[in-house]
C-alpha cells in the first residue's frame, strides 16, 4: 500500500556519506509514495540543540500530517529511548535526547509522546550505530501508511526537554539575548524576537534599540537597506532579530559566534 | 488537487540550513504531487550572474512544462519585483535582478514576463528576508496546479537583463574569451563554444588553437586523452571549451579563476 | 507512461554544480513517476573503489527492483563501455570501470552484465564529458518504464572487476585489515567484519582483540560506551569494525587515513 505523505529528514549526517540515502531507501521500500524532503543534514555533529531549533522553527511550513524524522543521536545503541511525538497535527520521530524541546515548550499540553518499542515496525536486523536506518526510517514509513501511533509503543511523560535560549532574559528596560545560529550567509540569528521588541516598546511607541559589543546596531527593514552601514540588524523570516552585513558575512567579518550576547534596550536619549 | 509537475530550485542557500527544505514544504502543501529537483544550491552568495548561466545552460534538459524557481536575491524585501517568465515551454520564477538574462537573450521575442503582484498566491504572512519561502515557492506551486500566468500579475517589458559573457568578443582571426565557471572538479569552463571555433576555422578546415597565458593548450576529445599532457582543453557537455587537468584540478593546479582570459586563434604556422 | 520505481544516484559530482539536477531532469522527462534518491555525491573525484564500496554495502536497503546509477567516470568519452548489471533483483548502470566489483564478488554466478549500445535509449545528442546525463540517466529511466535489459545491448563476460579490500588477509591467529573509509564524523571504517572476529574466536569463546598502531583498542557495543576511553572500536551498521572517538573525530584526532593497517588477534594472555 502506498499513501501520499511528506516525511522530512533532519540529521547531522552531512551529504557526503550514504547515511541519508539509505534511510530513504528503507522508507520507500515500505511506502513508495512518501514525499521525502531534506530539512537539513548540516547540523553540526551531535549538536542536538541546533537541530531542536531548526525543527521547532520550521515544521509549521510543512503540510499538516507531515512526519518529521530527526537523527542527531550520540546515544544511539545505548539506553536512550526512541520516541514518537504528536503535536499540532504533525508527527516527530527521533531519540529522546531533547531534539523536540521547542515543540514541547510551544505546544504544552497538546503534546503526546510515545516510547517506540514495537520492533515489528523496525528493520528485523538492527545495528547499534544507525537507528536512523534501522528504527526511525521504518517507523516513520509505517506511520505514513496510517498505522496508529499507539501501535508503536506506550505513552510516556518523562521525556527529556532541554533548556532552550527562548525566551531571552528580561530585566528592567532591557532584554538580554544571544546569538543562537549562524547561517550559510554568515548572518547571526539571535533569540530576540519581534515580540520581545514590542514588549519593550515605550507607551510613546518609541522602538527599542539593539546593542552588540556596546555599540548600537541599526535595525533596518530589509538586507538592501543595510548597504554601506556595516553591521546591521533585521527581523528575519523566523521573526527573530538577525545581525548581518549586506553582501558580506557578519560572522566572519566580525568574528561573531553562537552564544555572543546581544542586548535590546529601551530607546531613550542619554 | 494534485498535479504532476517538475519544479526545480536554484539558490545560493547552500545545503547546511533549512532554507531549501522549507521551500519544499510550502510547495508540497499546495501541490503534493510536485516533483522537486535541486538544480543547485551551490551558487556563491549573491552571485546572480553565475545562477543566470547555470539556469540558462541547463533548463532544456527538463521536460517541457517544468517550473524553475531561482532565488539569488540580495534585494529581497526592497523594491525589486518578483517576476514570472514564460519561454520555450518552461516557466521561471524569481526576483527581477537579471537571473533569467540568458533566457531573454536566447528566446528573444518569445519571452513573456509578468510582475507577480497577486498576493493571494503567496503565503499570507510574508517576511522581508525570505521570499523564496513566502513568494516564489507558493506561486510556483499554484502555477504547477494549472493557474494561468496572468492571474499572478500583469505583463512587463522593462525587466532587467544583465550583460553576459556570451558571445565572446571577436577580433580579426581571434576570439577573446574568458573563464566563466569553475566546477567541482576544478575544470575551468570558458565562454568559447564549439561554434566560435567553427566560425574561426579557415577555409582549409584547419582547427583553430586555444591559448591560455600565452601558451597553446592541446584540444582533445575526452578527458582521458589529456592523460600526461597537463593543462588540456575539451568541448564540454554544454558545448563550451573547458580547461582541465586529467585526474587533477586545473583551477587549483594552475590558479585559474573566473574572468581569466582565454584566446582562440586561427591556427597558422608562425 | 509513468511507472513507480526507485532510481538511486551515486557520483563524484558534489552538490555545488548542476550535474546531478540535470540528470534528474532527463530521468523525469522519460519517467515522471521515478522516485529519485541521492545515495551520495560525495565520492572523491575519480575514486572508483570508494563508490564501489558505498554501492555494494548499501543497495540491499533499497526495495527490490531499484535501479542504481553510478557515475564515477574518468574514462568518459573514451573506449570504456557503458554497462547494465542485473543482480539480486536490482539493476546497476554505469561505466565498466569496476564500480560494481563488490556486487560481482558477492552475487557471483547470479550476475548478468550487458554492454549498453542501443543509442535510441540515450539522449540524441551526446557529449564526450557527461554520460551521466546523456547515457546513464536516460537508459535508467527507460529501464524503469519496464523495457527489457536485452534491448539495451548484448551480454558480456569480460567486465572489469577491481581487487577490493574484502575479505582481509588471514595469517595464523591474526587478521590483517585496513581502514577502507572515513565517514563524515571522522569514524574510520575497516574491512574487518563481525564474521572475521567470529572466525578467530577461540574454542573457549574468547573474543579476539583489535590492535591499531601496536595498541589494543577497546571494542565496545555502542558509541556512548566509548565515552572517556579515547580511540575505541564498534561493529558498525555495515557489520564492519569501525574506529571512533566519542563526540570526536578519530580521523582528525589521530591522523587516521584510508589504508592504515589494523589487526585482529586471538586474545590470549601474554
Amino acid at each position: 500500500m502506498a499513501v501520499k505523505a511528506v516525511i522530512t529528514l533532519t540529521t547531522d549526517f552531512g551529504c557526503d556519506d550514504h547515511f541519508v540515502g539509505v534511510m530513504k531507501g528503507v522508507i520507500l521500500g515500505i511506502n513508495p509514495d512518501a514525499a521525502l524532503v531534506d530539512l537539513t543534514h548540516g547540523i553540526g555533529p551531535q549538536d542536538v540543540l541546533k537541530a531542536a531549533m531548526v525543527i521547532g522553527m520550521n515544521y509549521r511550513y510543512f503540510p499538516e500530517g507531515s512526519i518529521h524524522v530527526a537523527v542527531v543521536d550520540p546515544g544511539v545503541g545505548s539506553t536512550r529511548r526512541p520516541i514518537l511525538v504528536l503535536a499540532a497535527g504533525h508527527a516527530f520521530l527521533g531519540p529522546d535526547n531533547g531534539l523536540f524541546s521547542l515543540i514541547y515548550r510551544e505546544e504544552g499540553a497538546g503534546v503526546r509522546v510515545y516510547h517506540m518499542t514495537a520492533d515489528k515496525y523496525f528493520l528485523p536486523v538492527r545495528s547499534n550505530t544507525f537507528h536512523g536506518r534501522d528504527v526511525f526510517a521504518p517507523a516513520a514509513a509505517w506511520l505514513s501508511r496510517g498505522i496508529d501511533a499507539s501501535l508503536l509503543g506506550g505513552k510516556i511523560d518523562d521525556y527529556l526537554c532541554l533548556p532552550t535560549p527562548f525566551p531571552p532574559r528580561r530585566e528592567g528596560g532591557k532584554v538580554h539575548g544571544e546569538v543562537v545560529l549562524i547561517d550559510h550567509f554568515g548572518n547571526a540569528v539571535t533569540n530576540i524576537s519581534r515580540s520581545d521588541a514590542d514588549g519593550l516598546a515605550s507607551p510613546s511607541g518609541v522602538r527599542p534599540s539593539l546593542f552588540f559589543r556596546g555599540r548600537q546596531v541599526p535595525l533596518v527593514d530589509c538586507y538592501a537597506e543595510g548597504e554601506g552601514r556595516g553591521l546591521s540588524a533585521v527581523v528575519d523570516s523566523s521573526g527573530l532579530t538577525e545581525l548581518f552585513v549586506f553582501r558580506g558575512s557578519a560572522a566572519e567579518d566580525q568574528g561573531i559566534a553562537v552564544g555572543d550576547p546581544v542586548e535590546l534596550r529601551e530607546d531613550r536619549p542619554a
